[in-house]
């Protein structure tokens, strides 16, 4: 320790934690330092490179608060969000997969009913969702909880619209339950594709490195119920520009589905549109495990 | 990129840089992701797990402000700071060796001459400290500028005790010029050991991880003249207890020296001493270069 240099300063941190009571932890950081010290020597980092660095995620710090996550931003377009959902929800082949969370989820949207009209004002092309929850046997979840959540057609989550006062409306967001059948459906807007909010310094990288901000049009869903792995996961809209070049790096094949349009006239369940609308119908595979 | 699973996502994220029209930051990115990857792979990191490193981030972000800088805080307890510094810092053997900067740095610091006391009021016992600065051929380097700056009795750095308007009176810091001869002396007082600001979510991390927070009592330098690489270093107190573990893994035995202490007397500029004082005689050789 009193002979730091360019050699031994990795086995010395990792020497720092030999009284760390808590294995994991330890296991973590000795694996971040040897990973973080690696990364620094294989590109020689520079002392300039250092500081800006260090500018850089003070700026994320900053314009991080409780609408808007840029350490999540940060994390979802270097693709690590993706691998730690792709790593955490290996299942057997014929359950939906899971794709990232992203920062648009809020706790407790509003509850509906099945054939509820979920928009509550968004605007966007009239849209019919429904589909199916079942178990890997086929067998149909009752009484599952979904959460669904969406942009509209300008792109924004209403978390990003706040009203004249700061609040904000929940809009194109809610839960909903299935019915004794593993059935749901509801009513919103079309998905359509969106940038991630690139106004700071996670878009600054975006373009300093020639990348573009945006994400293939996508409904959000997180499915609940006893007995089941809660699935995290997106349906992407097929025809899509984005589908191959997800700015977050969410897109799996399978999670990819046709969003049908329609002249005006009425949906299964009744609903009259007086104007071209569209449907999706997406069923949803659950692995078992504890909710 | 529309079957992006465990295996495929590093490749694809590096592909996303292919339209990166900077080399060196195109460099950087693909090592980062590379490294990034390779740890949640290797610790198979879990959902829960990132979210707690988002939460944790967020925490050193929201701690920052002009005054604090947790990140700083972050990699020099992580060993990242050390390690650019010492492959930044290659040089001919028998120059000064290099140190982390450090979060206490000053801009603008109040100009001193040689024989100055440049406590300012700060507490502490008396201390003259002197010195020569050379070239690496032994020439002395008149005119050098010298930034010094260091903590108080309590282990405080003025920039952490404002005064009860928030101002900060700068104590304990100073700039200085060698004389003709390249040397310098001035009055300060003992540096002690102090904690790095446990206080907040490095705090946390180190406690977590069985760590104490204390680095060994020292000395910051930075050293400038034309015609050299600028020279940011420390000297360290030699019998200090945590030599042997400085958080920030700083020590260079090169750079521990004695500081003497003296019965009540005069310094070797006249400075009369009416208490117990301690004084530091060290030289610095600064590597040709670029100032
Ligand atoms: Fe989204
Ligand atoms: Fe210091």
């Amino acid at each position: 320790m009193q002979n730091i240099n360019e050699d031994t300063i990795t086995q010395a941190v990792i020497a720092s934690l030999a009284r760390c009571d808590r294995p994991r932890l330890r296991t973590i950081m000795t694996s971040l330092v040897q990973h973080l010290h690696a990364f620094a020597r294989d590109v020689a980092l520079t002392e300039d490179e250092w500081a800006q660095a260090i500018a850089f995620l003070t700026e994320v710090g900053h314009i991080t608060d409780d609408k808007r996550q840029e350490f999540i931003l940060l994390s979802d377009t270097l693709g690590l969000s993706m691998l730690v959902t792709t790593q955490n929800n290996v299942k057997p082949s014929n359950c939906t997969e899971a794709t990232v969370f992203g920062p648009f989820f809020v706790e407790g949207s509003p509850v509906y009913q099945n054939g509820d009209d979920i928009s509550n004002g968004a605007h966007g092309a009239p849209c019919y969702v429904s589909g199916q929850i079942r178990g890997v046997g086929g067998e149909p979840i009752p009484f599952a909880h979904l959460d669904v959540w969406q942009s509209d057609e300008d792109g924004f989550y209403d978390v990003q619209t706040p009203d004249a006062s700061g609040e904000t409306v929940m809009r194109a967001r809610g839960r909903l339950t299935t019915d004794e059948h593993g059935r749901f459906h509801f009513r919103s807007i079309l998905a359509e594709a969106y940038p991630i909010p690139h106004d700071g310094p996670v878009g600054r990288m975006l373009a300093a490195t020639g990348r573009h901000p945006w994400r293939p049009a996508h409904l959000h869903f997180m499915i609940a119920a006893p007995g089941f792995e809660t699935l995290v996961t997106h349906v992407f809209r097929n025809g899509d520009p984005y589908l191959d070049s997800d700015v977050v790096f969410g897109v799996r094949s399978t999670l990819i589905a046709d969003w049908i349009e329609h002249a005006p006239g009425t949906a299964p369940d009744g609903t009259r549109f007086d104007a071209p609308w569209y449907s999706l119908d997406f069923d949803f595979v659950l692995n078992a495990g504890a909710a």
